[in-house]
């Protein structure tokens, strides 16, 4: 039961549905042909399916742990990220003048979703440290992007985010790790920082830390926060490594899945660091890192996804078991209506998300190309719907793929469990899945509705095409829309911004199912009568009216959601 | 963090939504008065709490394992079982000849469900011999009655059913053990059987195996199918230990979860047997036992619903985090509007899912104690659906209450996630909420839809009746019924059954909503202005209208879900 990257599932995305073509009209991305990009896509599928595949079961059954001090890490994910990382894959979309490729995030994404569906465990050590990458890139001084990002690109060192602290998760600006500065261009960082995700390792030679700290005298929540770059052994200037840097891993945790990915609590005491940005700038640079890391993370829900989905269709298409009515089936359970039902619903969101991730990424390459506002906006309003739907997708579908194994769904063995355990993660980090939901009601409706209201406008004028010749597609697409702007003008009109946090999630997932809709209804234009228009057909006429009972719980008000007093929640 | 038994919700259910009175009509049940059954729940809930619920990580940490062909079980399960033995836990509703207390299974599945979410791989235990002891009490000689029975049910042995095979799974009729007469009143069984729960321990000094074998000639199927019991040690007439019987534990499964619950491949080689029923007659038999295990199983969801609801609760009041617009808040996030929608979202559902389940429960009581075949139908028909609904709900509310818990969710040692991991099997086994869905739109609509058009003409008699003083919950309910008796209307007219079936899944959940909201409506009614009121507010206001998407999806039919060649599933 091996993976096989989705290549032409993304080829076709990129001619038929985001329409890749545009950002060649750039001149930052002229160079993406379609020949370079399908070599690309073709190359990332064969490390997918060849080096990375087979490290998925290893991770699991053999965790990272500590060893004296020290990370050990699974068997086989050295070599693992070596090969990522000589395959220049780390630094894809990172500056050519430090090593990196400048490619499209929209190609990065598709390469990073297809490694997440090989194994996230390993993924997540590259995607950190294109995160870093990004940061550093916007906001360090030029010494040290000379100094760091051809290191960082190359994997001879590796990047982490700390940001959460015990008593600073979603409220970053609670923290309290602190920062002195020492007079000679560095800071003593102090301070307990959690959850950080290949926190140490023994895949690289170095680590490095972006860090988020207070200097003296800073102000209480975000506006007192400052970046810090924090490595575990200071570079020399010529990019050797010198000491060991105040900075240890005191344990790591014991997690649901994602056993490969060491999670470590670091302790930094008086560990020296250089300010990333500038003083109290902290949020700034630590948001476009996280902004490219939710995008990612949204990518990662998707891969497994498509892993799970994989998975299940070749259990089913292999297991015989009962009969049915069914006429000229196959002999398997792939015969049985609610067994397709499953994988239908499995293969269909999970080409609405991975859709609605790219067209996500294309918004933020046209915006870096282009420099308009209209592709920023777009950007920003997709990124937390990229992030929630790509990673509860995951969830769902992996969940889903459990019970198409029946019982052995539940046996470790069968690895369909694993899917399951290690994607759970990604719905709570990078900013929990109720967090995207509110940053999209509340920051992301703040040019009151605008970004939203040109999607739906784009998507109605594509249904109002499309009436001729799909009309069966076309109109549910159009009137889920106009649901859909009802209900969004309603949220951007309540002046209580709890009466928008309260349907928030509901929200956030019908603007995905109706963009899923729009995304299906895309490519069945692009292939009609062929699987493409079928696979639509099923998603519009099953999954998008799910948006009817989630447009009512998000227009719902705030009221009954508080009326239970804090005793009365109790049973 | 402890698990407190909700006997007060259970109390109010059997006062005010399933009407437990009723069976103190009945000759049958005369004796269970309000005083015994609220002593009764309150000693169980004791149980639960005090002993049980402290056995629910061990279990997780330290599996059932096998040590030299002998099963060894979690630490403190011995005493644990012991307690539920000696407090004649098991035997509940067993007939009292034998030792058994002859309660309500009304009664019963409260006690089962509480125990569940103290601890469900324990509970476990119990109930498969609960179920094993229907059986026999239906089926058994009046020899084996007196010789096991007693055994049972004080605990001394315990009980399994021995159905799966690796080639047959969903489709039991395909199993291929095999029994031949010995000439002596017993039968020589030989076979391979897999996932059986509780196959093997050392919890008890006997173990019984109820097991599904051919005897010579018998036609192929379900048909030809019968039943044996097969003890681990060969009693005496005089119920003292004899001989090691040809039955050996092959290994133990490595599980997503229920650790404390061992999952055994038992192989039989012409172990001794007596027949249970009739000659061919094993599915009936098991079918006594299933559907009481189903129901069983519906409440070990809605336990681990409960538990994990109130695991996310505590956390949510004692987790400070960010501030919120909220007016004299808690200052915790249970003030913050996404937390509050997960966690009544868990308590609308949990209340829901057991009071359906009851419903069921009372159903099977007044079927016994009546005769009545409209009583029989409502049982038949509720089964399924209090099985795949409370299974579902514990899967969502375990997978919710992982989300509340942000970062800590997804680590092991909160229990968080163990909630999650142990619950997922409940989907899978009893059958598979497939099957139970594809039963409700077959079997149990072979009556044209009579028990489920009863059944709506009762929701909606009681919406017509509280339209005066609870319009906005009375109106949603009686729409939602309407609609729900219009696709249930279409469905019963669907000749081709994958038209059914491919629909079935989504029309057990819809039907579930209705009924969750009769339930919440009732109980609104027995507590005007009251936090029942202001719970079944928020259900009918943003639970309910699921509903909608879920009737559309089950009315699809089956031509797109089988759109796709089994080719052009493949990505």
């Amino acid at each position: 039961m091996t993976y096989h990257a989705p290549v032409d599932d993304f080829a076709f995305l990129f001619d038929h549905v985001v329409d890749f073509a545009q950002l060649r009209g750039t001149s930052r991305f002229e160079d993406a042909t379609d020949d370079v990009t399908r070599a690309i896509l073709t190359e990332a599928g064969k490390l997918c399916d060849e080096v990375m595949a087979p490290l998925q079961r290893p991770g699991d059954l053999h965790p990272a742990h500590l060893e004296n001090g020290v990370v050990r890490t699974s068997p086989g994910y050295d070599a693992g990220f070596k090969a990522i990382a000589e395959g220049g894959w780390i630094g894809m979309s990172a500056d050519p003048e430090y090593g990196g490729m400048g490619l499209p995030m929209t190609l990065t994404s598709a390469v990073n979703e297809m490694m997440s569906g090989a194994c996230l465990s390993l993924q997540l050590a590259p995607l950190m440290s294109q995160g870093q990458i990004e940061a550093l890139e916007h906001h360090a001084s030029d010494t040290i992007k000379a100094l760091y990002l051809p290191k960082l690109i190359s994997g001879d060192w590796t990047g982490t985010m700390n940001l959460t602290e015990p008593q600073a998760g979603s409220d970053v600006g609670a923290l309290s790790s602190k920062a002195e500065d020492n007079g000679d261009g560095t800071y003593a960082v102090s301070g307990q920082k959690i959850y950080i995700s290949w926190g140490d390792h023994d895949l690289a030679e170095n680590v490095c830390h972006l860090v988020l700290a207070r200097l003296p005298g800073a102000p209480a929540g975000t506006k007192g926060i400052s970046l810090f770059l924090v490595p575990k052994f200071l570079p020399n200037a010529d990019g050797t490594l010198g000491a060991a840097n105040g900075v240890k891993v005191v344990s790591l945790e014991h997690k649901m899945g994602l056993h490969g990915s060491p999670t470590a609590v670091m302790q930094y005491d008086r560990a020296t660091g250089w300010l990333v940005g500038a003083e109290q700038g902290g949020m700034a640079a630590m948001f476009t890192m996280m902004n490219n890391a939710r995008l990612g993370v949204g990518g990662q829900g998707i891969g497994v996804a498509e892993a799970a989905y994989q998975h299940a269709l070749a259990y089913a298409q292999d297991r015989k078991q009962g009969r049915t009515a069914l006429q000229n089936g196959t002999g398997t359970i792939l015969d049985h209506a609610d067994v397709r039902r499953m994988l239908m619903t499995m293969k269909a969101d999970t080409f609405a998300a991975r859709a609605i991730a790219l067209s996500c990424a294309m918004a933020i390459d046209m915006a870096r190309a282009s420099g308009n506002d209209e592709w920023r906006a777009r950007a920003a309003f997709l990124t937390p719907i990229a992030k929630a739907f790509g990673t509860d997708t995951g969830i769902a579908t992996a969940e889903m793929g459990i019970q198409v194994h029946g019982g052995m769904g539940f046996i470790e063995e069968t690895g369909a469990a694993q899917f399951s355990r290690d994607v759970r993660v990604t719905a709570i980090y990078e900013g929990t899945n109720g967090i995207q939901a509110m940053d999209l009601v509340a920051r992301k409706m703040m040019d009151g509705g605008e970004a939203a209201a040109r999607l739906l406008d784009e998507i109605e004028t594509l249904a109002e095409s499309a009436r001729g010749t799909l009309p069966d597609l076309a109109e549910p697409v159009w009137q889920a829309s106009e649901s859909l702007r009802e209900v969004t003008e309603w949220l951007t009109a309540q002046p209580d911004m709890n009466d928008r946090f309260s349907g928030a999630v509901p929200y956030l997932r019908a603007f995905a199912r109706v963009l899923g809709g729009y995304m299906h209804l895309k490519a069945a234009l692009s292939d009609q009568d062929g699987a493409r228009e079928k696979l639509a057909r099923f998603y519009i006429k099953r999954l998008l009216p799910e948006h009817v009972g989630l447009l009512a719980h998000a227009q719902a008000g705030a009221e009954d959601l508080f009326a239970l007093s804090a005793g009365e929640m109790v049973s």
